[in-house]
């Protein structure tokens, strides 16, 4: 098996280290799961944190490396490891850009083991607010992957989890991209907020409460926006509406109903189609709420895709030219 | 001076207690603050509650009583002291309803010294999403104690906070009132989240950050919502478009400016007039920022009212027929 290896993909975010042994047409031959986050690294030794990066390199894929023997397999990485506080950064390049754009702006690494490392840039937006990403581009790409070239020409991407990034592609462009800092808002309201303390933890997903916080945006109390929407999860319970166990759910609906919405409304305000097809990237029980709450908002041209990230890797390192 | 004291009111909250002495036509002869909110009692007597809550009372106006002599001094209290954290319970009185009517919920507890301590209730809305204050009813009573009977008629009561509230008084009755979570919120997000890690503290308030926050929701990019917008605090610092010491500021009056831009939204939906007369209660600087996003906004007709407790608490006294 390991002599149809043609890349080892590494997807390597700041908590853990995903890695991929791909063979032909980017096939999955092996793969682990490393806790070699870059704010997690092995022994690293006081003035040379390069060697943390260098130890989880080598548990990663040292011996895919050796396996391979005298022709050296190409090795790509996407996610925070490019940082500023990565191992080398991988400058970001400039939306909007053609698709095919991503893989010619990598950074290298000549490793210890000789192998060089092939970093992908994330991507900076400066138009209107700024906007970043790294990783996200990589899965991005690897969803278009997996389209027909039409279904491509022009999709909404969705990657849903502690910042959701909403991505417009079109003809073969990233034209554009937001943020929404929704998980992370939703964590700290949770944990670090009045609205937690009537929080019953634990409860399995309740898709009704889910439902019914994702619809107060729609609802006229809806135009308050989250800043005021959210306290209902507290106000609902004094009035004996919601128990404290549907609470968290009603909280991630209401949320993500905002979200959407706002969605929504920037695309009218773009004059864009109110109905897009649409790419779910990431967590599948996350994806599946946030197309329950799509299509609680006529959104109904949603699927989710996966192995976005491994996708992505092969397809932005046969764009650079290491699979020659 | 101890002579011609009419009425003791308490404000008495989460995490503090302040009890005035109050003279004719409700002068402060008098003033003392208490560490004793409810949830920081004195002593509190293992199975025995209430003793905390005798003990903090004896120690705000046991002299004031005392020496008053034959003739009872009238007790009056507002805030947390009457939820069901509290002493006793004053049950909500529901909105909409004649502000003359909070002097008529008054509940009573007779204390340990002879006298009798009178709550006054907080204020549930039903209609939307529920809504709840408790404190900020006497405030509310206290500006519109300030005002002219035609000003009062039609006025935007802001009490910015925490928990901000907005109450809209018409022909003397409490109409409608809303929450926004906009203190929490911003430090939630300031403390436990990515963007409090490249915020510098401690940096004099820079009114020129705090209105470039102010601005966003104004802008094409602000219709994404605060959940979108706030991201732009760290984003703008990686462009090095704003200085670690500004975004402490600039998400301020990000988050403020959406409470603000989400309260005219919300008044245009219902048709009420776009400019209308305000009066802003609370702590003196916070209501400085709220004046300066309001009049970013086109809302310049912002006043600023002292004292709202204390001549809230005379007022509710009076209403409730303490004073004869």
């Amino acid at each position: 098996m390991q002599n149809s290896a043609r890349l080892i993909a590494l997807d390597w975010g700041t908590s853990s280290l995903r890695a991929y042994l791909l063979g032909e047409a980017g096939a999955v031959l092996d793969k682990r799961q490393l806790p070699w986050g870059i704010m997690n690294l092995p022994e690293i030794a006081a003035g040379d944190r390069s060697y943390g990066f260098e130890q989880a390199f080598k548990e990663a894929c040292g011996d895919w490396l050796a396996a391979a023997g005298s022709t050296p397999l190409p090795v790509i990485a996407a996610g925070m490891v490019g940082s500023a506080q990565g191992w080398r950064e991988a400058a970001y390049l400039e939306v909007p850009l053609p698709v095919a754009g991503i893989g010619q702006g990598l950074a290298t690494i000549a490793t210890r083991s000789g192998a060089t490392l092939h970093i992908v840039p994330g991507l900076l937006q400066r138009a209107g607010l700024p906007n970043v990403m790294r990783g996200e581009e990589t899965q991005v790409v690897g969803a278009l992957a997996g389209m027909s070239a039409r279904d491509a020409d022009d999709v909404l991407i969705g990657l849903p989890g502690t910042h959701s990034k909403w991505v417009r592609v079109q003809q073969n462009r990233i034209a554009h991209f937001d943020t929404f800092m929704t998980g992370e808002v939703y964590a700290a309201l949770s944990a670090h907020t009045i609205l937690g303390r009537t929080m019953q933890r634990g409860a399995p997903f309740n898709a009704e409460s889910f439902a019914r916080g994702a619809g107060v945006a729609l609802s006229s109390a809806g135009i308050n926006g989250p800043l005021s929407t959210i306290f209902s999860s507290r106000t609902l319970g004094l009035t004996g509406e919601l128990d404290g166990a549907a609470q968290a759910d009603y909280l991630s609906g209401l949320l993500i109903g905002h979200e959407i919405a706002a969605l929504r409304a920037s695309r009218a305000q773009q004059g864009l189609a109110p109905n897009p097809r649409i790419v779910l990237i990431g967590d599948e029980s996350l994806c599946a709420r946030y197309r329950q709450a799509l299509e609680l908002q006529g959104l109904d041209n949603a699927v989710i895709a996966a192995q976005a990230t491994e996708r992505g890797l092969w397809k932005i390192a046969q764009q650079a030219g290491l699979l020659t």
